[in-house]
């Protein structure tokens, strides 16, 4: 499959969708992927089950606070060099890359990475929606190696971090991620075509198009965007989508702290409920009055009132008409081994994860 | 020529000597001598000028703060790890190891990594004494590239750090460091014989037997090792060595940040003059009422007022009768271009350098 500007518009709206307030601001993914295009070379899409078992697959990222990516922009060819750098490292050549999560910027990497080396991108990722460390992928969950890892800044520092598993790798890695600025690209995770079957959400660089083109035409359309997004994901391994809240954003906590932008913002409704969302980097939980709404896998998507366009956790502010959206996320997502890598206590939530299928069962219709 | 464990007995108090405060603790580095030993082996020096122009020297190195180094002990082998990693990584097997600079640790780590991968130890180090910074090498100053460089620590962790310039390499192998727990092996500046040769403070770890040596011998003779450091010096590159200060430690600060042992001592003589030093891992100056007794790159060094014993930055405490010796350094290291790489600015100090031949000269005779 073959991507033209329009599929790519789409994407960037979808993946920021799928982000879940994290993955990185889609504006500046965006600008990233025109930037490559403008280069010449064609974005092509592979279904994961296409990769042939031996091929080598890398996939590749940005890494840090989003907050700093929006300000520290990407010189552009940051993760081609990670890439290069395994590939030297690994004595092998890529035959393909891969997202390591959704995101505005996230899903965009592998494509400028794609365009600038000629490599096809899997459409597939390791986190099914953007998660905030390296080890909560489900490429480590079930069984790739994270290391050896590659990390490249904008001056052409570059690192080879090699660790006995995915947490030591994070905790380096974002060690360097600070001292490079805040941010910077990686190339993590190399696993031949068989893994990457057995690891990989399938189908979420497609699922975004879809989403950002569901929104799109219902824009165009003058038709309910949030109802257009719910009818897509029934069709998907991402079930259900509900409107849980909406209101106007009255509060927002956000500080960039030890390579991460954590914080979080208070919305009310008309008749005075306030929704508190906590995030790292991404969406964690958003609770009223303490009780959960949604919560960690399932994402938790902050979109603008009227037209849908998802709002990422470093561009939320006061004043913002907002409605709240959560979805489920597929099953291997939500096995105990996923769970225990990224599930609520994960982050030192004190609740249970709980499904947003039963959570809506109990606060019955809520639109 | 082969080394004894009496020559490593005296390499350790040497080295220490010549370590100004830094380089780490000499019994750390002994312990570390002896395991190595136990394994097996013979502790091979070679003369700088005997090494073939085109052999591949790595240096290797002990990396972080020596207050944590007392309390993180090595396991042992991370250097030969780290040393290994960049041999892969450059896809060349070196020919000998050498020290980054002078010290209880840094003196020792390469005799270990000989012991241990069969290497010979080149006599020579890239300081001259020791200094906090990876950039602060002569290694830097005349031109070898610090990367590649290596960093491994207890746990098996390893990075290949690959940067522009030594100041990028310090600051992202440093932030490494941090987050391996304060303290890491390193093996950098690998560089070929000829090289080595033209950017390589001949003779320090000789220098440094010589030193630990006469210290020995003048107790065993009941004489002077004051004197006998003295009479050593004279005959190197390393001429002028003058006891600026005798007194007892009155007040020690001393916090570890950013990855360093930063702070001071006051040390006070029996006539109520108070001496000051500063340090950064290692010694940077050392004032009465302001004025300068003695500033880097001269070597300041804190001997107990009886045997002479090196006192580390990490071990000096309220009490200690002590001895401050200020020693001239090797006309490479007092070039202009090397005062801009470790001269006093370099350390953030107001003072321009005045070696210690010029201080003394305005002090008059001390003792």
């Amino acid at each position: 499959m073959r991507l033209n500007t329009l599929d790519i518009d789409d994407l960037a709206r979808g993946a920021a969708f799928l982000g879940t307030g994290g993955g990185g601001n889609p504006y500046v993914g965006r600008l990233l992927v025109d930037w490559a295009l403008a280069r010449g070379g064609l974005l092509e899409l592979i279904a994961l089950n296409d990769i042939p078992d031996d091929a080598l697959v890398i996939p590749t990222a940005g890494m840090g606070a989003p907050t700093v990516a929006v300000e520290k922009l990407p010189r552009g060819d940051e993760a081609a060099v990670a890439l290069r750098a395994l590939e030297q490292h690994l004595g092998r050549r890529a035959d393909a890359t891969m997202p390591i999560e959704c995101g505005g910027i996230n899903s965009m990497i592998p494509a400028v990475v794609g365009l600038l080396l000629g490599l096809p991108v899997v459409d597939a990722d390791g986190m099914g929606r953007a998660f905030p460390e390296l080890q909560m992928e489900t490429f480590n969950i079930y069984g790739a190696a994270a290391t050896p890892m590659a990390i490249a800044d904008e001056h052409g520092s570059t690192a080879i971090v090699t660790t006995a598993d995915a947490h030591t790798a994070e905790w380096l890695a974002r060690g360097l991620t600070i001292r490079m600025g805040g941010h910077a690209m990686i190339a993590e995770y190399a696993m031949d075509g068989a893994t990457a079957k057995r690891v990989s959400i399938p189908g979420t660089l497609s699922l975004g198009i879809r989403i950002g083109r569901a929104i799109r035409e219902a824009r165009e359309a003058n038709a309910d965007p949030f109802s257009a997004i719910a009818e897509t994901l029934v069709e998907t391994i991402y079930r259900d989508g509900h409107v849980v809240f909406a209101g106007q954003v009255t509060d927002v906590l956000r500080r960039t702290t030890e390579g991460f932008a954590r914080g979080y913002a208070s919305i009310e409704s008309p008749d005075g409920e306030v929704l508190q969302i906590t995030f790292q980097n991404e969406h964690l939980v958003a609770r009223v009055d303490g009780e959960v709404r949604g919560i960690v896998p399932d994402l938790i998507c902050v979109l603008e009132a009227q037209t849908a366009e998802p709002i990422t956790t470093e561009a939320i502010q006061y004043g913002q008409r907002v409605k709240v959206m959560v979805v489920s996320t597929p099953e291997m997502m939500r096995t105990p081994e996923a769970l225990a890598v990224f599930g609520p206590r994960a982050f030192g939530l004190e609740e249970e994860f709980r499904p947003i299928e039963a959570l809506v069962g109990e606060m019955g219709a809520i639109r």
